[in-house]
């Protein structure tokens, strides 16, 4: 694993993983803004991404299973400027085969800024 | 406009554009890879995102109104250690009050990495 | 208004209206099943599509404005071969132009057979 | 396998199954319109879903294998109130492990009514 990656270039910080739940945190700042200022919908879906993995990673993890994020979708809701906004994602299907996880992307007041869904196939470890 | 973004972030380019196309590339790296060294899902998206965002802000930029990108979704179909992905985006849908892009993500040897959609909001600039 | 319609024809039954959450009945049988005995995934997005829609269009009512589905997308995550199930739509977001449903998708258990989402315009009514 | 079922249902006739190419055909009358007189959003997902279900089917048939559709995402882009719409189904991604198709649905001179992506996961036959 390398210490640098896609999530700590955005100033992603995971916060929670407890089973089916992860939550997690993002600047919007210069990292992840688009040119006008606001909340890029990309970053948005980059966080949203990140945290199912994770969390679909560490429900596989004692099976010897790996998670691979096959799809993922998101609506923008809100403009930001700055700030932070946190990720809340919940593990609404654990199959077998394939997780989905629902992700909120909220302000610091709760107001829903982003609404994503990422469907993980769960493969043998390579 | 801010000269950094969630764009430069990523290393993304913007290499062509072309009324209803746009090409654009993002590099394989540290900035937008996840921890086990494959592209990130999450940096896929967000090149999608960008290349349709700056399409229909060039293709409403005469008429005074804004483009908002509201729902992107993205297949991640194959993974990518390094070098460089080339998103070609094409507005398959430009309507009056809305714009649809397909955006294919491929490698150096045109294979699918992933495929996406964004769908665009067109509004009064305000 | 039209009496007949894919609502009916596919045996959808609107069960409560309340602000924003709508929910609803459709029966698992030879209207609404895949070749292979299951319910069939266009069923499960069509049931969906329809408890938004109907939604939106109450939520917009008194205003003179109308609702346009725009996206729909759904994971399928359990088969189900016979009875019934229910359609729970939330609206997650109603903005001025733009209304976005959750709709879970549940069988006799409460266990979850599919999770949607709806992107919905709200424009003039023409 | 039984001869009634959704695609019967809502008149969906396949026209032509090429390899990763599958076309089919369905009526805009009151088996698929909303209670408006437009084709229903949730009809462009169903025939959607046939179509890139059907085309995995065959893609997997002599693996004895089967086909899985678990995401299914469309946007709709054009209103239709009577007439056919033809959907081409094409495979832009055949994996081992998943299928993934983009389908578009146009209208009878060629314009793009709705367009769609399916993801099929290919597992082994129970």
């Amino acid at each position: 694993m390398s210490a640098n990656s896609l999530g700590t270039n955005l100033g992603i910080e995971i916060t929670k993983v407890e089973g089916r739940y992860v939550e997690g945190t993002m600047p919007v700042d210069d990292r992840t803004r688009q040119p006008y200022g606001l909340l890029h919908g990309g970053a948005s879906a980059a966080l949203a991404e990140t945290l199912g993995s994770v969390g679909s990673h560490f429900l596989v993890a004692e099976q010897k299973k790996a998670a691979v994020g096959i799809e993922i979708n998101a609506n923008h809701l809100r403009g930001k400027k700055d700030g932070l906004v946190t990720g809340k994602a919940t593990c609404v299907h654990q199959g077998g085969r394939m997780h989905v996880w629902n992700i909120d992307i909220v302000d610091e007041d709760d107001q829903l800024i982003a609404t994503a869904r990422l469907t993980v196939m769960i493969v043998a470890r390579s």
